[in-house]
């Protein structure tokens, strides 16, 4: 299995391709529209084919690449059922995605918005905004909700082997992987923190609404479709 | 043995943090002075003790926290011999630097600059500004030499393994670690290119100066104390 991590500076986001290298198989996990072209030619150059894009949630933060990557080469969308409704694979908790011999298993992990996932592979797991390096994401638009986030990452995420590698949706401080037994011990949003004590803290961040919200939400409910 | 990215968004410089967890020992190559407490953060919440920095030559960029890092944690500074003369430890080619059970092998790679070193470890290596990814770095000042720089991406560093992770100084697009086979095959300032082509396309590049030149050189020749 290879894993390659991509950034976007504009939108401090990060993509990730996911390969199996001797089946000449990969796929993208949340891509920028904006930087489709460098994603392809990674992709030609390592002599892969991109069979599938998945996306953690709908973002606010920036429009996806998905639907013009399906465009391009085919690939297949897949993200939760409670998302953008013009995905192919619209997955539950447990299913699994195959690119070649590496078995990708969606984790609901809901909270930063109701249809976010994580994807979890063998060693790591890609969580999207639901868990970020000693940070996570807000819980305050797009149905998020700051108990059911608690949840995600203390229930769910938690729950795998401390030595699982986190790779996040966003850093906003160079930060690029984390594990779960590091942001178990020293994430400040919940390290030794109850349920109502980070629904109080996530109530009171008080943070602007995310930039690009108006555009980007409508457009990733449409794969990435501008007006 | 644990290698963690760190990127700096300003500077577009990667620091890498390269440590043995079981014996509780870390190095940092190429710190930026502006992130010291960022990655001193980083390396307390993994429960490490800084003892080491390494710097891939003297930087025209950014300034290093080298000399910061050593105030505050004791740790020996190290660089090529050719280099800032305020380092601990003085390297030539094939010298190494032990970070618990990790040996550190300083590779001499000058052309970027004629201090410039690249460090292996099993499976990777770091390339400073001599070999980035899809690139390399100029050789219009600091006693840059395109002719060497030739030498040291495609005698040196593209005599290791295909599969070395290579991992960068910088990127501009995002971008975070590639291969050495990658890079001989899809590298395009030197893939299918003779010296006299890469001398040729060197010269010709018309870039402006670094936009902290003045400020930084001369900083990072003390180890990043600032005038």
């Amino acid at each position: 299995m290879m894993i390659r991590q991509l950034f976007d500076k504009e939108s401090s986001t990060y993509t990730y391709l996911v390969a199996d290298r001797a089946a000449g198989v990969a796929a993208l996990i949340d891509p920028v529209l904006e930087q489709i072209d460098r994603d392809l030619a990674v992709i030609r150059e390592l002599g892969l084919t991109l069979t599938h894009v998945l996306e953690t949630h709908v973002h606010a933060d920036h429009v996806t690449a998905a639907g013009r990557l399906r465009e391009r080469t085919g690939a297949l969308t897949c993200a939760s059922a409670a998302g953008a409704p013009c995905v192919d694979v619209r997955l539950g908790h447990g299913d699994v995605v195959r690119i070649g011999e590496i078995a990708i298993t969606a984790l609901s992990t809901p909270g930063h918005t109701d249809d976010g996932m994580s994807f979890l592979v063998p060693g790591a797991v890609f969580t999207g905004d639901t868990l970020l390096i000693r940070g996570c994401g807000r819980a305050d638009f797009q149905n998020g909700d700051a108990s059911q986030l608690y949840d995600s990452i203390t229930r769910t995420l938690f729950a795998l082997p401390d030595d699982t590698v986190v790779y996040p949706g966003h850093d906003y401080k160079g930060l690029t992987s984390s594990t779960i037994g590091e942001e178990r011990a020293s994430n400040p949003r919940v390290a030794g923190r109850d349920k109502a004590s980070f629904v109080t803290l996530m109530a009171g961040l008080g943070l602007p609404p995310p930039r690009r919200l108006a555009e980007a939400v409508p457009a990733n409910r449409a794969c990435g479709a501008l007006a």
